[in-house]
């Protein structure tokens, strides 16, 4: 394997993963991932800039970031590019009133967005939240719209938490697309948009295709 | 428009929908659709054969009957061709131990079936046991089998109580089979085999492409 400083040629910032990178989430708080406090502080000791990206979206990032620091992290809220304020500017530049199905966690995101009279419906990791009858809500919203808008805080299958895998937004997101005949607008990673708004919250650009970037093991 | 016995010439059988079709359930056994029960009673007046083919998953067999006669329908529990017991059948053939998300309207059919140490996953429209928790522990058990099997009663993305749209089992499947990376078996309309087990409960053979089967209006 090569030199870290060889394999590090030309890189400026690191985007880093959190759940089920640096740590996994649980009962408790969960647990960190061995060696990855120790990763964050040898990064953020070195001349690389580091932003935290991630798709968690049962917590707001104040409470992420609390979650992180009990934990030994050495992280800020302005550090953390999170899909749930992505999803608020979208929502005012588009004029949209949203039906939440999210986590309770979240919803501290969302203090300012206008909920009246909704005209689209987002879709969070809700966990219990995912019960039928608010999957049946966000359906029968969809359903009366004239042009149904359903955007999803990340698409992924499932994530592990202390206590076993567990079921993701993606699966939800995907039972509303084929229950309404829509195409949910993705936030979150791996949208090329929100890598971008990432990399900008660290002032480095992308000079590679996607395709070269980087993964260090 | 055609005289009946014009349309009808060749017509050995008639499949009758039920759900939607001779009524709309929902809030105190629902409602008869106008003109389904004198239809009803004209074709079994006539020489033409009649079995209910529906994907109602809610309800066993014979609650369906009872409700139906209730609502003024001349029809019996042999007549009906429904998925549970099609899946039955399917589960005893292939030494299948199920883990069931249906409703309990509908677990007596089960009620032969062996549970123990589950090696599939039936869902059928479980309403509100369509719980996150459910829903998880469906998808733990598909993940844990080396060859997992999803068995769904129908893949209707929504139908109409007298409320308002209700979710139907589709989207739960696409959910499962999204989160897990498996395609569904479908038990239930639209398969072949069950519209041809409708037919043999009838006696009446298929002559004709499906695409040619008619539609009267």
């Amino acid at each position: 394997m090569a030199a870290w400083s060889e394999r590090l040629a030309g890189v400026r910032g690191v985007l880093l993963d959190i759940s089920g990178v640096l740590y996994d989430s649980g009962a408790g708080g969960g647990t960190p991932i061995a060696g990855s406090v120790e990763a964050v502080a040898r990064l953020k000791r070195s001349q690389l800039k580091v932003q935290f990206c991630t798709n968690e979206s049962q917590k707001s990032r104040g409470e992420l970031v609390a979650v992180l620091r009990r934990l030994g992290f050495d992280i800020s809220e302005g550090e953390v590019t999170a899909p749930a304020p992505a999803t608020c500017q979208i929502l005012k530049e588009r004029g949209l009133r949203p039906y939440l199905l999210i986590h309770d966690g979240v919803r501290s995101e969302f203090d300012h967005v206008d909920m009246s009279n909704p005209n689209c419906v987002v879709i969070a990791d809700a966990g219990e939240g995912f019960s039928y009858q608010n999957m049946n809500k966000a359906f029968q919203l969809l359903m009366d719209l004239e042009n149904p808008v359903l955007i999803s805080l990340g698409k992924g299958r499932y994530y592990k938490e202390t206590s076993g895998l567990m079921l993701d937004v993606g699966p939800y997101m995907k039972a509303l697309e084929y229950a309404c005949g829509v195409e949910a607008e993705v936030v979150g990673k791996p949208s090329p948009e929100f890598f971008n708004s990432a990399l900008q919250a660290m002032g480095v650009e992308a000079h590679q295709e996607p395709g070269n970037n980087r993964v260090l093991e």
